[in-house]
């Protein structure tokens, strides 16, 4: 029985071995490969993917699990050979709670603290002490999602005072939070908020979520994070409304394209502060963590954690 | 009896009347007054002031209490018409703390974070993954000083999961943090750092402290954040360290000369973040709360709070 690993962006191989490592701590008899050295296909039960290439999956015919080495999925649900009848399942945590969670509180510092424009200050070198600068319990971050991530981040800024607000497209509740859900409650949510934080799994539902119309609902100034899938974004109407002061700054970790093409205007907007796809890297071992347990669990006929509904899409 | 209130920043007003009221509140029966408008100067016996002005001190006979409206008093003490016989006390919060720590947050996640190294790789726009990104335990952040607000920086960075060291001259210890202590444990402290905060006092012993002898005993690549005084730095030594790697960044909120004169190289180094000495602006109500505490003590006869020892210079 094996398991054949892959990830489309572990160039030196780092994650990889961690994986690995810790996979071969947990899961000692489980026999690990990496594509495209996949030995005997026919034993392949399991796939531990990112960004797995075109004809992987029609080179194993007797794969029973498929293990996304992401939070989200919708790449994968795109594969032209992806099987319809294995299950996935994603990473609820994969060690990317607690770098997302500080990737957010960054932005939403630099925000509330009106770094953008003390920047614009210091290039200028002005010396501008009448930045209005409220109290974290009066910066209203909201934060597009409820689930994992979204939850962890949450926390995080509750913890360090700021008035957190999410919006999730089924009820969900979160402690010390005002929580919005359903399309009805969309308008609401944005009405009084600071800062915009997307977290959200992009699904045909979410995908241009964040177009001119959405931004009109925000109040004037908003800073935008994204840390979710570029696709989420509109760009046009992002800068549209980065230049019009819809939006004050926007930090971005993600993009239609990957890595950004250097002729996109992000790159030289000088309200936008870009990310390499960095805010939360997968951790290897913890990645393991989850996908050995689920090995176990369903080697034991056990509940699998993660499970992918593919009509919803994550 | 009456108080004499004066502040050297507050040019639209807004910190006096958030102190006038406040102070209104707590102490009803106290006759506020605000420079140069003293009427009869005999009847002060209070002053809480802010970079008071020449003659300032000279035209009160009857001073019992001088209030500094600030954590540090190294401007206050060198006042040329400084009573030598009244005692001064300083705030010791006065509302500072949190936005401290959110300052002090701020600088530590950016660099943490490598935003500088990211900022460079936009300015190239180069998507650049491979920076190396340690875990906050792993991220070990040297604050100078163990007073009020250290120690709530302090607090704040281990509550985020930072490993943080002190270093203060004295003997004190915070909890979760390793406490260094003395002339001879600073090279001990400095060893191990990848970012050094100060929120000193400016004191004889402490002005000039940051400079080349000092950054030598920090690791190749530190970050600075200076958020106490501009003396605390020999600018053509932070420059240097700058230039030459020693440290990787700087975000200096404090100067020698405020504001910073437009001729300063620091306005347009790659690797300097300026902020306009608002890292932990001083709260009006917070810091009426501690003057009327004291005015209540020091008419009935009991200690006040923040008691100054010159000798010292804090």
């Amino acid at each position: 029985m094996a398991l054949l690993y892959y990830s489309g962006t572990d160039k030196d191989g780092v994650f990889e071995r961690r994986f690995r490592d810790a996979l071969k701590t947990l899961s000692p008899s489980l026999d690990v490969r990496t594509w495209p050295d996949v030995g005997d296909a026919k034993e392949i039960r399991f796939a531990a993917l990112w960004l797995p290439p075109e004809g992987l999956f029609d080179a194993l015919p007797n794969l029973t699990h498929i293990f996304a080495l992401s939070a989200g999925v919708d790449r994968l649900l795109k594969a032209a050979d992806l099987p319809a009848d294995v299950p996935i399942y994603r990473l609820e945590d994969g060690g990317m709670s607690t770098p997302m969670s500080e990737y957010v509180l960054m932005g939403v510092l630099h925000a509330h603290r009106q770094m953008h424009v003390l920047a614009d200050a210091q290039a200028a070198k002005q010396w501008k002490r009448d930045a209005a600068e409220p109290a974290a319990a009066d910066w209203h971050v909201g934060i597009l999602g409820a689930g994992v991530l979204s939850s962890a981040a949450a926390e995080r800024l509750v913890m360090n005072g700021y008035k957190v607000s999410t919006w999730s497209r089924t009820e969900k509740h979160l402690n010390g939070v005002k929580s919005y859900f359903g399309p009805d409650q969309l308008s609401t949510f944005c009405g009084t908020l600071n800062t915009l934080v997307c977290l959200l799994p992009l699904t045909p539902d979410t995908t241009g979520l964040l177009n001119a119309e959405f931004f009109n609902q925000l109040p004037e100034g908003t800073s935008l994070i994204n840390a979710a899938r570029g696709e989420h974004c509109v760009d046009d109407d992002v800068i549209t409304a980065l230049n019009d002061g819809r939006l004050s700054s926007a930090m971005l970790d993600v993009f239609h394209e990957e890595p950004l093409p250097p002729t996109h205007p992000f790159w030289t907007h000088p309200k936008v502060i870009i990310t390499p796809h960095n805010a939360a890297p997968t951790a290897g071992n913890i990645a393991a963590q989850q996908v050995a347990k689920n090995v176990a669990d369903a080697l034991a006929g056990r509940e699998l954690a993660g499970f992918v509904d593919r009509n919803k899409g994550y």
